[in-house]
């Protein structure tokens, strides 16, 4: 028995550790002049409840499975079966398809309440699939194939499929942590009954407002790119990614949206953030409360893009001026407090007199804990 | 690795318990003459299925969550993270709001397979807030404010909000325990969209009937009051309730509703009811199954009141008589068998010629297992 | 702590084991001429996700519940309370009605990825009840009283029951075990508001296409009875089973349908076919991965037979000619080839030229672990 918030019991090959996690997130987004929608200003809720297990089982194999009860009907995070020999892991079942290092950072440990705007925005979710991952000393090749996510498979006619593939460099020099990766994506929608919105919230999901989002698309298919860099230095930190979503649009011309960020972060308690397999992993604080420490503090500043304008199509642009101050007192408990200005470029929702070139305060409020 | 009827598995300031519970019901419930609800007489159902888990971290930190799968859509019972630092403690998430003293008493550990009607009829239940409790010795302190429940604050519109206090006095003289509480409550509906009925059903789950209700009411605030005061010596033990529910109405008259019960339970066996951090608590056999005892017998009377008639609103009236016996074979394995006689002022549903007063007799039969 | 998959943590009389199993399937139905149903050609799916918990308490109960999340909302599979003394057990919850040794053999353990077609078609469940059983040497007797399943007792107009019985003969002679069963079954529909169709998918489940299916009949009883005959001896197995369904049609003459299947089966590396208390039971590889082997592989061959047509009603008959081919690299992980011709006459979707005899051809793959 080892504890890794929850007990994880083992025996020579063998092991089982129950998972789970809640955060709860209280916000408030400022209400543009003439936006009557009574979703902005104060919101709160349970935005994941996660319960689920861990295991290996002797001879290489493994699973994993997250349920989120936080939706009004449960939704499989997680849910896969897999198999692992020296460097080289098989996965079968619902994963991510390699999407974006900020996708591919667990929720626990991004320095934002909420990721990147274009994550949402491009529809990147796990989905039932075959993939299989090299991880090297500092290269890890990723790919796989991939139907649809469990809940739009209980279509039967869902004919939906895909390709994803990512490289990651990740050398350490000078004890300094390098991230240098690319991701390529390719999706077929199959039966495409269903038109497709591109959207996103404004930073916060306590909300159900998107002040951005395109028409619904009759979309065939989907061709995306993404690049990644990052450094993690003693306490410091930078990041920043690019992505850009071809939409093949049936009977019009095919837009290419683009979204991104820059960001920098300093942990004010001095320790490094985590970062482990192409992703960044758990801040553990050098001095926890239960050594009657502090904990670790961490403050980030972001500028993200998102842009739905393209070829016609006119989703609206978002430029974000984000700030994250995060206090967490042991490696499983976490306080986030988010801020930040949102300006906007042909919203999706007209303000006084059809305005749609507006801004938006928030500010957001995280408690959270895991196992 | 101590038993709770799970094994709680610990180590220094580090604990993790896996929780659970199921209750069968059966009952059957006399049918009123003219009366012809296909819901009425014989019904089944499982009352309560419950799995979570609870834990503590080093550092003073601690969670609960328990999800009912029950319903037709699984829902939130606690689901909360708190802070422990002495006798005083901090929680944030769903939980309940101090609201009587039946309410707080876990459903493992009432005496009756219902609660008191008037906890149901008001409209108790967890909701989203922060909270602060002081543990005196003799001195329960507890306050809070709440948002709404998990499930209703799915909509990003809910804007309600509350405050909740309750206060206890529960020394302990001569061998018996004393409990004295009171509770006072305000609660802002917010945007009043949906209207409120305020109803019952006749001391049984398994049937959806409900004789008693008020019209749906355009409800802007809620402002109640609860007095509580209790005594358990040796096998004996009584108990009794009011609680007061003042309604603001827009438009209309503010009616008071009012409920409250009396109580007398005799162990039969010789055990003496739980009582722990104001509420009672479970009962533990003194000779249990396992050591070839009998368990623990515990035979309870109440007489339970419930007006929904006020200000010219007329939601009917209900006193219930009422018998319980339980048996508990061992500290975790419970099998109740209620009884009781429902009588009806003013009820909801018509009985033959328009009639509303009536009486209603209810047998409820109960299996439970909890760990 | 010992390891079933997930670790069983045990002190006298006390137990607890987590519970989970995931099933991911992929499968092609071939498109019969003329029939052009989205669901046909490859479909993909998470068949079965289970998460639980079962456990024992000193003195003699125990409990198991598993609730399977792949649904869109989650179903109880096992849900009850039992008490065992001697051979004897009473259990109360929801449970199996002793239908047939294909339907009591759990899915982790059936030859085939999907059970005989009449075990789906006849509507067998779990179901709330209480039920005693008698586990002797070479007998078993089973028989129980049953309401409806969990989800459908929300409805508390729903007045349904049944009887089901048992009788299962099961000698060990000469390193051979033998198998032969019996049982009958009873069923009230109470209230029959709803109609009831008979009807099955091609022997693999992610598609939704029924080929065969009966219109909605106003079922007001259902008497069924089933016979079972099996043997296993070395790495060779036999078994065979019959069920006839006399359907009790409001204003209309009562059809009897009938189903059952033949089978044999090898295991080509020398195990045998578990079995265990009147139903199969887990394969064990006698040379796992684990140890440098390759596991168990096992060879099955069916004829299943389902016929819904009789009395006037035109369900379908179904005749399948079925194969499985099972590779378990270890006792908790499992992969299945399926492959089949199934021959329809009157099915219930024309085809080309409004044909309703025609053959479809499937092809399944299942990845399954269990703890």
């Amino acid at each position: 028995v080892s504890w890794k918030g929850a007990p994880e019991i083992s025996a020579k090959g063998w092991s089982f550790k129950p998972r789970g996690r809640m955060q709860f997130d209280a916000a408030n987004v400022s209400r543009p002049a003439g936006i009557a929608d009574n979703g902005l200003g104060f919101s709160n809720e349970i935005r994941r409840a996660y319960l689920g297990v861990q295991g290996t089982m002797s001879g290489g194999f493994g699973y994993r499975v997250d349920i989120d009860f936080a939706p009004s009907s449960p939704e499989f995070q997680e849910a896969y079966i897999d198999y692992t020999r020296g460097r080289t892991t098989i996965t079968v079942g619902q994963h991510n398809g390699f999407q974006s290092l900020e996708e591919l950072t667990s929720d626990l440990n991004t320095s934002f309440m909420e990721r990147a705007a274009f994550t949402d925005a491009f529809g990147f979710e796990r989905r039932l699939g075959i993939s299989a991952q090299y991880r090297g000393k500092t290269l890890l090749l990723q790919g796989g194939v991939f139907t649809d996510n469990i809940a739009d498979l209980s279509d039967d006619a869902n004919n939906s499929y895909g390709f994803d593939g990512r490289i990651v460099f990740a050398p350490k020099m000078g004890g300094t942590q390098f991230h240098a990766g690319a991701s390529a994506h390719y999706r077929d929608t199959g039966s495409m009954s269903a038109g497709t919105r591109y959207r996103q919230r404004p930073q916060v999901h306590t909300t159900d407002v998107r002040f951005l989002a395109t028409p619904s698309l009759p979309v065939t298919a989907e061709t995306n790119y993404g690049l990644e860099l990052a450094a993690i230095s003693g306490p410091f930190y930078a990041v920043a990614e690019t992505h850009w979503m071809n939409v093949s649009v049936a009977g019009a011309a095919d837009p290419t949206f683009f979204g991104g960020y820059i960001e920098g972060g300093w942990l004010l308690t001095g320790e490094s953030r985590g970062y482990k397999d192409g992703a960044f992993d758990r801040i553990k604080p050098a001095n926890p409360v239960t050594d009657g420490g502090i904990g670790a503090v961490a403050l980030s500043l972001r500028y993200d893009h998102l842009d739905l304008n393209d070829a016609g199509i006119v989703g609206g642009r978002q430029q974000g001026y984000l700030a994250s101050l995060i206090w967490k007192p042991t490696d499983y408990v976490l306080f986030a407090l988010n801020g930040g200005r949102l300006i906007y470029d042909d919203a999706a929702i007209a303000g006084t007199g059809g305005d749609r070139d507006y801004g938006a305060t928030i500010v957001g409020l995280r408690s959270q804990i895991d196992f």
